[in-house]
């Protein structure tokens, strides 16, 4: 297998601190000839570790991408506009972690699990899905392919790391300002994220639903290929620091029972069944925190309709969600020779 | 209107207290001759001001309800069990918050806002709502007589203060020890709560569903007299101390409007509508703590379907959805000379 030079641009933010993390635990993962870790100005010269070896993180430009085979991009849709086709150019293949491409048609959009040969088609940049979408789409590809899916309503938990580094200090000053009595800073959000919930991530449209919303609807329906599932989403920030959980409730096309749907799921890549509610065994997210797999529970028939079932699916939003999905993508371009 | 001997069972706990909170907040609310604190044998003896005087709370037992018009009982089921029927036999009228008497046929559940005329066929108990039941159907009630409702589909986020003081201490606590790198002790709830959230409320039944989340879907077909509405619901703790916030998504018999169901909802007693996302208005449960309204916000169509609606309704569980909801149901009693 080719050895690759590999990029991380964002290097310094909780996503690509993530994608090095996930190396350094697994060193066999990627076959790395060389790494180069990218960012903004103001993160330039800091320092990380690869394999114990200290790096300094350089200045993202253009020419920061000769000779580099594959580069997770995860600093954003400004830079991701602004430097993807740039690395193109350079024969650079792109695993881009904003949402700035998405839903552009000559783009793949990929989960490994669920649709890995879209990978080939690409022209440069594949895009990595919201984390709120990888992991429902995740735990629910087996359900669509046993008994299809006519409908999705989806109720998020998300933690704070989905913002970024700064919201998890946010959540712990402002915790810490609560117990102790103290007034309350808001810098990352617009309101105390501290002991509350906010149904807002990400801005508004028209209709009143957040972009974060129609990334769930319609990444969802571009990822399973099928534009005729009816979906609905409310996305809600909770004061968690790592792991987002969701409420999913669920119409399969054709009729199915809870015991086919384990039987599914226990034979799905990637998703892990913890569901034994007498034993208080459910999945949270301080527990998935870490875990590169998504976990689904309370597994449950929804008796008042034909065919609907209720799931609980959590999922580290940085590592399946983010950095560890991006890897899987870059692992399927080299074991298949497409770099 | 006569002056009644009023008794809280149960005056130490949570909402106990907010019921005298509530009374000393609003000294008309209810024209009280004398008021009985009532609590187990743990907490006698414990003192709590009413009207500025300091009163000593006394140990419940059968004697206690010589005199007492009205008791609102929120010790628990076993408490209520044990007394309410005790408490009737001396011909006090009983509303009783614990979750013993509801579904059962001869006892009205009340929600002053939806269903005042079943108070006058009560013999003896009138229960108090589940918190969540109270706070959904107060925003629906309105919708429903408006469009008629087939189907609800709830997520909720509920705050530890509907589990007690000391769930309250325990997520204090347990947030403190997080932020200061200690070892995390978990005493109310099995797994812990600060910065984390448990899609488990009360216990669970043979089908996987918790008794929390059947509360909502019974409670809600006896308050609006229509057992043909398909509900499912999950119900989830979240890290909040005041506060219950749903995600509640409906579809209506009839086509509606989101325009048409503001307009209903404006009108609606007990309703506020907070609901200017661009302004980033949305209900917040640390904004309705205090407030004996039901705030509902992010009202959207979801155009995916016929008849879809998602709903954001949040409510101070203390409050309407316990402490107020009693209260008011005292106050229909009185003024409607059924004492």
């Amino acid at each position: 297998m080719k050895k690759i030079n590999f990029a991380i641009v964002g290097a310094t933010g909780a996503v690509g601190r993530k994608v090095l993390e996930i190396l350094n635990e697994q060193k066999d993962f990627l076959p790395i000839e060389d790494i180069k870790l990218l960012a903004s100005d103001k993160s330039a010269g800091t320092k990380l570790y690869f394999n114990s070896k200290e790096l300094t993180v350089e200045r993202a430009d253009s020419e920061s991408f000769n000779d580099v085979d594959i580069a997770i991009f995860c600093a954003g849709s400004d830079v991701s506009i602004k430097l993807a086709p740039e690395a193109v150019k350079k024969g650079t293949i792109v695993i881009d972690n904003s949402s700035a491409f998405r839903m552009q048609k000559e783009v793949p959009l990929i989960i490994p699990e669920v649709n890995p040969d879209e990978i080939k088609k690409h022209k440069g940049i594949i895009a990595n899905p919201n984390c709120s979408t990888i992991q429902m789409v995740v735990a629910l590809k087996p359900i669509y392919d046993l008994a299809g899916i006519k409908r999705i309503i989806a109720s998020t938990f998300q933690s704070v790391s989905g913002t970024g580094i700064e919201a998890v200090e946010e959540l712990k000053n402002q915790s810490a300002q609560i117990i102790s009595g103290q007034e309350v800073e808001c810098k990352v959000y617009p309101y105390q994220i501290a002991f509350n919930v906010l149904p807002h991530i990400d801005e508004f449209d028209e209709m009143g639903n957040t972009k974060e919303e129609l990334k769930l609807i319609n990444e969802t329906k571009k990822i399973l290929n099928d534009w005729d599932i009816n979906i609905t989403a409310t996305a809600v920030r909770v004061p968690v620091i790592i792991g987002h959980s969701e409420s999913v409730y669920i119409e399969t096309v054709e009729k199915t029972t809870v015991a086919e749907v384990r039987e599914a799921l226990s034979k799905a890549p990637g998703v892990i069944i913890y569901d034994k509610p007498s034993q208080k065994q459910y999945p949270l997210p301080i527990d998935v925190a870490g875990k590169n797999e998504v976990f689904v529970g309370r597994i449950r028939e929804d008796i008042s309709v034909e065919n609907g079932l209720n799931l609980w699916i959590v999922a580290d939003n940085l590592r399946k969600g983010a950095a560890y999905n991006a890897l899987q993508i870059s692992k399927y371009i080299v074991e298949n020779n497409l770099v």
